[in-house]
């Protein structure tokens, strides 16, 4: 048996999200598909982060095991010619059997993109939530500020998230206006359900004046989803780097 | 009756081109649609460039006439609530009745984007021709030089352009490398039918050292479609702005 980890960029758009599920297209699925093309097996893929409906992804990873005997230089170009041209592999490499993608990851990188203008973009339509009114981006980045560290976020988890715990670690926190573009990029430990597009839906309140700076720190505290923000929208996030 | 005059940006990626035709969904149609539900009027507009299938615009220029009494300030956030997310009205304002967007045009400038690497991306493949090979931009540049200028572009017209004289203008034609991203912007006092992408499909042969710089003048000299380049495709291709 060979253990794969590979790397995927996809643009979620048209999928369900990341998980296989019945009734729906999702990029599991889709990979599953292509690998059973590519080899003839029934092949079993992990992947790191459950990305949600319309998430996108840079730099999602999973791993798998297979009999296939392709060499390694050949698997990425042959899968590619298997998966339709919104999913990419972008890097396969062999590791050992114990690599598991979500188990081993030790971080995770996501950026929500904002685009801060009158008009929409058609171009950008898919790729960026487009708000009309000025945000004060400098307050959003003095707010995100009381986010990081190691806190308890139940106040940013929905009502879905199932997890054991509730205290995450954010290493950092930057937000970045470029003309008409602000991307807000969050380095974590891992993330509860919804828990960026929670903070990112309550920083735009504070971007719209809505909320002062140091109520995000109050917020926080409440450890009470009600206090916080409405959920952004799915399609301005996307998965850029798990770390090992 | 009012006359109105409208800058246009569109995703061409699902439509066959501007013009409207039967059993085939296009731009036009949309727009017609549009401000039918808005006006209760049949309107048949008038477009400065009939873009082909898959071609994009950020600025096409369209008229009409229309009785509606919707004031001048209102129209365009009412017009967009009445189009699909790819279609967008960046403008409109009220004109004399003589305007007419495609014989009052002094010129069009289109670009044509190539992602030049490795990989292709998932969030540029509607809107950028993705080569995997490094091209010699810097020589495409040179190359594009001997078009500039008024000449018989015969060598540069497909086989259903109708015509009257094959005779054009181009004011400038730049190659700009930007990282992978390499964007050719051509200004023109009109274009011959898919003129743009067989001239760059040609001086994607001088990118790919296949042809010489100087052998650019001489199939512009010989007049002869056959000694052109292949068409490049359509997705890499917008309108930038219809100059008046």
């Amino acid at each position: 048996m060979r253990y794969f980890k590979a790397i995927v960029e996809y643009d979620g758009t048209n999928y369900h999200g990341f998980q296989r599920q019945p009734n729906a297209i999702t990029i599991q699925e889709v990979l599953e598909s292509s690998l059973h093309i590519l080899t003839k097996e029934e092949i079993k893929i992990i992947g790191a982060s459950r990305t949600d409906s319309g998430v996108h992804a840079c730099g999602q990873v999973i791993n798998f095991e297979t009999k296939t005997p392709i060499p390694i230089q050949r698997i990425r170009y042959a899968w590619n010619n298997c998966l339709p041209d919104d999913i990419l592999i972008r890097e396969v490499k062999e590791v050992d059997d114990e690599f598991h993608a979500r188990y081993y990851s030790k971080g995770k990188i996501y950026e929500y993109h904002i685009l801060n203008k009158e008009l929409p973009s058609t171009f950008k339509r898919n790729y960026s939530y487009h708000i009309r009114k000025k945000l004060d981006s400098a307050s959003m980045l003095k707010a995100a500020q009381y986010l990081v560290g190691t806190h308890d976020f139940s106040s940013f988890r929905a009502s879905g998230c199932g997890a054991n715990t509730t205290v995450r670690t954010i290493n950092s926190f930057k937000i970045n206006r470029i003309e008409n573009n602000i991307i807000c990029r969050v380095d974590g430990s891992g993330f509860l359900y919804n828990m960026i597009r929670i903070m990112v839906g309550t920083l735009l309140e504070v971007g719209f004046n809505k909320l002062q700076v140091k109520e995000v720190k109050e917020i926080l505290e409440a450890k009470d989803r009600t206090e916080a923000g409405p959920t952004a929208p799915a399609h301005g996030l996307r998965l850029i780097k798990v770390k090992y």
